[in-house]
Formats: C-alpha cells, structure tokens, sequence
C-alpha cells in the first residue's frame, strides 16, 4: 500500500487507528480455548470487530514467538486473513529486527515477501542501531514500509534515544536525520512514542511529510490529543496504536463487542481530531 | 552454562571459536535436498563434524524465519540436537531482539525457556536501543546469558555506535556502561566486531572480565591475532564467530569435512593465542 492509498484509506474510514495484535494465551477468554487454534480465532473475531474502525492491524511477533511452532502458524493465519482485505488495512510486522546486510535480506522476505515466500506485510518495525546496512533490504520493496524506531515509548527511551550528541541533537533525532538518505516518505515511517507527544514538534521540524507509528496510547498513557497537536500533518500522517486497550477490553464472550466498542470510541474522537485539522 | 564452566571448555577444548549457523537453503549441497528437512540434516552434519574444536554455536535466526514454519522446524531440531550436548556446547541464538518489558519478556521464554516452553538457548543477542527495560526481562534467567551489540562488524557500525555523545563517550561506549548497571560478568556478554580490532583496548577498559562474542572473522575480513592482542584477557573472555568461512567451505559432498578443516584451523590458531596468553 503507498502514500496515497493509505492517505486515501484513513479518509475513507475517518480513523488512523492501528490495533496492536498483542494475543496473549494467557489472557484469551476462556470459551475460545476448545478451538483449535485460540489465537487465531481470538485474532479473527477482533479483525471482525474493528475492521470498520481501523486502518492498521500490526501482530507483536514476540507473542507468536513465544509459543513456538503453534505460534507461527497462528501468525501465518493471521496474516493471510488480513491479507483478504489487502485494500481495506495496512498491516505491520512489529519484529523490531535489524542486523548485517545479508541477514536483514532474510527479514525483509520472511516479512515483506508476498505468500508464499513470506507473510506479505506492508510494513515492518525496524531497530537502527547497526545503521544503514541493517535497514536498506527492507526499502528494496515497492510500496513496502521500513517503521524506524526513533524514540519509543517505554522507561529505556530515555536511557540513550534521548542523549545528546556532540553535534547537538540527540540521537533519536540523528537517527531521524540520518535515515532521510536511506528511504523516502513513500517507504519509511518512525515510531514515535505517544508519551513523549511534545518531542512530535522537534520531530516534526525534521520530517513534516512522513508518517509517525504511535505506540502508547491507552495502556502506556499517552494522550490521542496531544499527540494530534504537535503530530499530525495535512495528510493525517499518523497511525495511531493500541492494543492492550482495545484487545483486552474484556475477557469475557463479549470480548469483540467490547472491542468494537474501544475501537469505535477511538475512531471517533479520531474523527474529530482529522476534522478539526480540516482533513476531512 | 555459567561463567566457570563456559571458561572450563574453552580451555578443554583449547578453542573459542562459535560456529555460526547461517544456514541458507540456496548453499545447501545439491545431495541433501531431498532429504526431508536439508537444513537441519546440513546442521546436523556440520555440528557432528566440528563439535571438536567448537565451544559454541550460533543459528542466525533470519535464515530460519524465512523459511517461515518448514524454518521454525528446522531451528526446533537443530537446538534440540545441540541441547543433547549441553556441558559440551554453548548456544545462542542470534536474534538481535529487543521490545518495551511485556514484549522482550516474551522473546526472552521463546529463546532462553527450557523445552518444551522455549528453545533453551544459553544466551541471546540483543540491541540495546531501547534500553534498559528492553534488556532486563533476558537477565532473569539463571545461567544464561544476554549478548548486548555493542560495536557491530557492518560498514552501518559507523553511522551511529561510534558518535560521540556530549558525555566524550562513542554510543557503544555509553552503551556498555549503562549495561553495567543491569548485568554482571555472569549474565551478560558484548558484542564487538571484529573489523575493529584496534577498539577492543577502549572496550577492555571499560569491561576487562565481561566475555565478548567477536563476529567478523574470516568473510568480513578480521584478524584472529589482533583479535587476541587487543580483546583477550586472563580468562580468554572471548568467543570468536565464523559462518560462511566454515559452513561453506565447500558446496560439494566433502562440506562437513572441509568445515572440519576450516574449524580446525581456527582452533589451532586458538590453542596457539591461549598458549600465548598463559591461558593453557
């Protein structure tokens, strides 16, 4: 999905929301644990319920991990469900990877490669600690997003993300300013923790046009209108993340509609935010 | 493994070189393909001819995850093979992960929970841009080990790690000393790429016990000797990786004796720098 589509999609739907698929086992109620798969039928039940109301859906791949080969499967499947509505959602790999040329080049297609060479996600979260090498594979793919981690959202943000350096800027903002060489706005986004949401206006200086990945929202207690203050461009330019919030908002049979209910909740108070920025 | 006994083996087997297992479908010699999982066969094969002058082994776990779930087997088998080894090897999983807590603590039982919960991998690495709560959930497993990158062996090393912040400290520098704060000798070691050997001194400074897991030798182009003069320290504290230089030293039948070959080289070389340093 490119610029313009996704642009397009957030107007059409009114709503920058992506919905962090964070499936827990532990925290799956109870009546879905028969299935044979309890992840992926939680998973397809939450799409079911929040697909009028979210542009992006984005797995944590450490929650698939974790359960080993069962997982993998749960993910593929999630995956190719979301991949039927290819139009209606973009979808983010949240792997967090990176490493030396060669073995990024194997992220990049067990992520972005299309079924069934790999998932076929639009986009990936990508550290950028080992620099250009570790991140140029995943921009070699057309309408395929690299999401650089620039300042994230939790306590250790501010153990090096926020230092600074001899130059002056901290090196979150040189990661920024670094990777301008290495993508484009078309193929590169950056994640941006919501509860740093007045650092947006420094970021904004330096990237006015690219989409921001906002984690933090609801459980890690950042706020959807501080973040649209000092974030949000012409274009929308924000997706705007939670899972824990909306996935967990009850862990009964009526789980989805719950669910549903979150979603529409953020959808809405997103519809005022594009509004009173005069997008829609 | 702990501290005592990883420093025990390497002296047993006069070595401390890991075996990086790369392993990428498309080198897998033309007579293993039919076999039912070639990669795993291929491990196999290459572990069984080079465990006598191998402390350690290291799946990358790219090559794996593109292969997507045939993939995921593959890396089951080939941990669960080397984990009949277990006083006789040392394992890590080469994975490069880190997440905010809930997340990391997730990748941490994927990689270093004992079977059937996890692979049951001695140690893992991971990047530190997230910091300390990205870090922190990987320590809390008795024996094993976190591998911090540190100073990475690609050409992207220098677009951030060796910055300086306004402290007068490089990043990875700042990076190994906050680390302090969340690990010990025991529980967690650092990698340095070997393409900067001259760095290892600044590095000793800071870490003279702490074990450094030394990538770059042989296809990245790093010196085993200047290796050792630099970065070796009274209980060696070193282990030096080669992939491609053993695992493809031949693409023929004759692959696991030629990686016998190559690792006895290394190993040779090993014994030689040990003797030199009082070590054995």
């Amino acid at each position: 999905m490119n610029y313009q589509q996704l642009t397009a999609l957030i107007k059409k739907k009114r709503s920058f929301l992506c919905v962090g698929l964070d499936t827990d086992t532990d925290k799956i109620p109870q009546h879905l644990r028969s299935f044979d798969d309890p992840v992926f039928e939680f998973n397809r039940l939450i799409i079911d319920a929040t697909i009028d109301f979210a542009v992006a859906y984005k797995p944590n791949m450490a929650f698939y991990e974790s359960e080993g080969i069962k997982g993998w499967k749960s993910l593929e499947k999630t995956i190719l469900y979301l991949n039927q509505f290819k139009d209606a959602v973009f979808t983010i790999a949240d792997a967090k990877r990176g490493d030396i040329g060669n073995t990024s080049e194997r992220y990049s297609k067990a992520f972005l490669s299309e079924p069934p060479a790999g998932f076929g996600f639009d986009a990936i979260t990508v550290a950028p600690y080992m620099g250009s090498d570790s991140v140029k594979p995943f921009l070699k793919y057309p309408d395929k997003w690299v999401i650089l981690l620039a300042l994230t959202s939790n306590p250790g943000a501010f153990d090096f993300q926020t230092q600074k350096l001899q130059n002056g800027q901290t090196i979150f903002e040189t990661v920024i300013q670094q990777s301008l060489e290495w993508g484009t706005t078309e193929n590169m986004m950056y994640v941006v923790g919501a509860t740093k949401a007045e650092m947006l206006s420094s970021i904004r200086a330096i990237i006015p046009d690219h989409f921001l990945l906002i984690p933090g929202i609801g459980a890690q207690g950042g706020s959807l209108e501080e973040v649209c203050k000092f974030g949000m461009n012409d274009n929308c330019g924000l997706l705007v993340n939670s899972s824990r919030g909306i996935i967990y908002a009850s862990g009964q049979t009526d789980f989805a509609i719950k669910a549903r209910e979150e979603a529409r909740i953020l959808q809405n108070q997103m519809e005022h935010e594009l509004a009173r920025h005069g997008i829609i």
